[in-house]
């Protein structure tokens, strides 16, 4: 199988991250590949990085859309998702669906660490478009951004992420944006409860979605 | 990696049913088992079956347990799964969990094909448990059994998805019970939206969660 | 006071509709200019009318944003609006939301006349991200599309609205495209139910908000 | 148009409060004129004040109810107000539900500043009853009176204010009740926020409604 | 121990068959009186019947409030219950409540009877307040005015009752109106499910407040 | 009237506490008998406790089930309730459900005290299943197990108590656990609240059931 893993920002830093972690996890049966969208800003961080960044994937997604069995938004905003679920019947799935998707069967509740406190209102919407309020604890802003250094973002998210467990009774913490994969097995160690990565989750629901051979719905939504 | 299928009734034809879908989709690496329990009731069609296919399945867990990497109820009622979660850290998974997360990304809202009205109440308070209300369209009624002819299945399956589909504005159909296991491709061929097995969603998600080496949480509900 | 209201498809019969429904309504200090994003589809019938109108509207609205004292989205779906309202502190308000808004006052629960079966769910989404799924009696498609000729519009609303009063007991109604702008008073008689508008409630909400010297809050979402 | 306001206390300070915002916000063409029912209780602060004062309100309406085209209950608890609904099929707005519906497009949530702690729970009831606890960060009670002196609800107001911005995440605060009127301007420079006033918002909502022709639906609740 | 059961209408049929259910089931120590507000309408079917019967009930309660160690209020809608708990800390219930609470332990949802259309957002709005939506199959209009002959009642009850289970899934019915009571053995007969009488219920909750000698809570809402 | 108290456990100190409080408040027409499972562990605090208990509750049931009118399941996670009301149409009722129905009337919202941090995620779910999830102010944990001396309950009791009416003002307490009978008076007048307990809410709505002639509806969840 064949899926094309989208960086929706601009970063070569993110995309590596990204890179790292899909050879790290993919089967050996699935080729996968990164792209970034050069013209986007570097970080997804507001409703204006999301439309610019969009503005640029929908010329582009007709090049893709033959080429690749499944799409992955490598955002946890799930930008763009509705928007390739109905330009083509193949699999679509972004970080932030993906993470809480894994996250559910792992314990009673989730938090989303999330960058800074503007992002929490539009987690709160994409929580609840997802209908899964009932079992996401907090979404907390460790207020990072999308590119940091990485002795600053273990910090920060261990120290959220210990507030979650401790004061929101999270059971399980999901890394709520692309720039922070691969730090999940460190926090997890340390904070003591199981820590999603959106990407590693989008990969495997990727794979699992193109080996059941199972397409999007086009009777509604999607049509 | 090793993985327990248990199907928590004693019927061998479910069991078979659940044996055959299991190599059609299991990874190369994964070495997959099904095991029944033989004192249980040939379905579980009321509370007093489950309770009767736990009280073994108690019993069993304890030899079972180290020999694994992780374990599928084959039940779409997710019989026993809090249970066992608290039993041991690795990972759990029921078919009724499984199946409603693999639908979530494929379509707006799924509905659940469940056996007799009965059944109906017991899937609601599932699917409120799992905090998914919002994108379940509907549960309905088959009026099936657990153990009945395949034309019966197929008849009765096409009839309620369809149904579900334009009466309810379900966009994706799940298979809720076992004994479906390997009806899906065929009734998606008709009624023309995603069908789900419980069974290929358990599998796969199991493998998903070795793949990644996360376990439940324990620092709460699974303490 | 100066409003623009931007129509975000290409129609120029939607556009025309819109300006003649603001000249009707608006206060006689209201400056109010209606424009259209040439560049867009006919209608905003799919998330990809909607993205390509949005892409234009990222590079207009650099211009617009300094001339205008607030400014409407003249589309039911709300597109944009979380984009815009983070551009600028003016007031930004949808027909979407604002129908919702004027609707809640006038009785128990409203129901919303859509195009196409395919709009449900994403009126749906709109509906809970307001907040409002406990108010909304039902979300009915009309098989209408943005543009179709007078009689055509007239009778399913008509068919729909009475099936809303009947069936769903919806107590108000909403007309959930700017292409029915209009047609709320003749539906309004003959249903016997309020009928709201969007670009009337729109229209009076701005005022209010400009009157009232409000801004949108930055202190999160739209920061 | 001719709007009544009908303040449901009997304090002389708090309908001048009323009558000086009414003058300062209305339309030229609206005539508006704020009666008290002086039989009333000097604040609403209990079911008994609201029974006291429904009972009063009751025989009064039946004069009013012809001179004007739309009526204002100057009260945050909106008592009465489904009464007078059932009572004639012009519109009808209390401040509660007014503030909220003109808090919404402002930001994200909102928070009700009000009096005493036992206000919290009534207002839970309302909040609910518009079905909007999903947009409403908090309720905090200041412990003022309905009637207080001008430094002590400025002083309360901004303190709790500033605690609904930081710890509720507030991003827009209502003021929750008559007597705080025309302390918006001053709460929204110092706190940053917009700062909703009961009074204003039902003016407008209730010149919007007017002015649009539109009646209280009477095929259900309000028959 | 001393109840008094307030009839807050002024039929006297209505009365009689509240004493009558009375007498049947209340413990041999209950010593219960039933009056009527014979000030009030003949039956509570509106807002404004409402209105007039507590502002007579407002001042009745003073005299009866020593003389009793609990208080029914003999009415499905609930009618000044939380007003008579703010006035006494001894325990206050509605016939709305009781039976709500006493039909939950015996099925997965109820449906309520009700009398005309336009009830049935009264008693969503009462459903809702006291958080059990979830809980509620349906609200049903039988047609019936509060007082309707035996004949009529019953089978209008039948007919919505039978409805209520089949198509709404209702697996307990509520009378929704002290006017039905005396039907509930019948009914339940007939269509197969427990059938909940208002009043038997509000007898037993308040046989069971007074022996377990607790007090309406009097630190938030009814302080 | 006959009833049995089932105890779940196997402690005979949590058995006698039972004993004593059903010999206080029971009817004298009603003929109460507690019993213990012997076999099943000291405390119902895990899920496993909770299926070792049910495995033997299974078998000895149907000894008992034809000699009473009604059981109580003196557990306040309801174990076992939903397989009783399948295997007997005579009412069953744990002290969970029976508890928080009680509570209801008392006050706008319930807090339950409960045992360890480990049961506040079942409790979560137990208040969900039975859609009270808007009237639980919260549940917290005392750190208390089953069996603990009375100084210790006592004071850890009134502690979370206090919590629970300060900081999430909750106005009714829920003593959650059988082992706290016999606590209730004494925290209700140190902390100024109505104070439930399970065994005495349990007794009394079973011998209102009774009274009533109702049994468990079986047309749908319990068939």
């Amino acid at each position: 199988m064949k899926i094309l893993c989208i960086n929706p920002n601009s970063s070569s830093e993110v995309t590596e991250g990204i890179e790292k972690i899909c050879k790290e996890y993919a089967l050996t049966d699935t080729e996968i590949e990164v792209k970034c969208i050069k013209e986007a800003p570097l970080g997804i961080e507001s409703y204006h990085d999301a439309a610019v960044s969009v503005k640029y994937l929908l010329d582009k997604f007709e090049e893709w859309k033959n080429e690749y069995d499944g799409f992955i938004i490598a955002c946890h905003s799930d930008i763009g998702v509705d928007l390739l679920r109905e330009l083509t019947k193949k699999p679509i799935i972004g970080l932030g669906e993906a993470s809480m998707l894994l996250a559910l069967p792992l314990g009673h509740k989730f938090s989303i660490l999330s960058l800074k406190r503007k992002k929490i209102p539009q987690k709160e919407d994409l929580v609840k478009k997802y209908g899964l309020e009932n079992r996401c604890a907090s979404i907390r802003a460790t207020g990072l951004g999308v590119v940091a250094n990485y002795k600053e973002k273990r910090e920060k998210l261990i120290q959220e992420g210990e507030k979650a467990v401790k004061e929101d009774r999270a059971e399980v913490l999901i890394l709520g944006c692309a720039g922070m994969a691969g730090l999940d097995k460190e926090i997890e160690k340390i904070v003591g409860v199981p820590v999603i990565d959106g990407v590693v989750s989008a990969l495997m629901l990727m794979e699992s979605l193109i080996r059941y051979r199972v397409l999007t719905s086009k009777v509604g939504k999607y049509l």
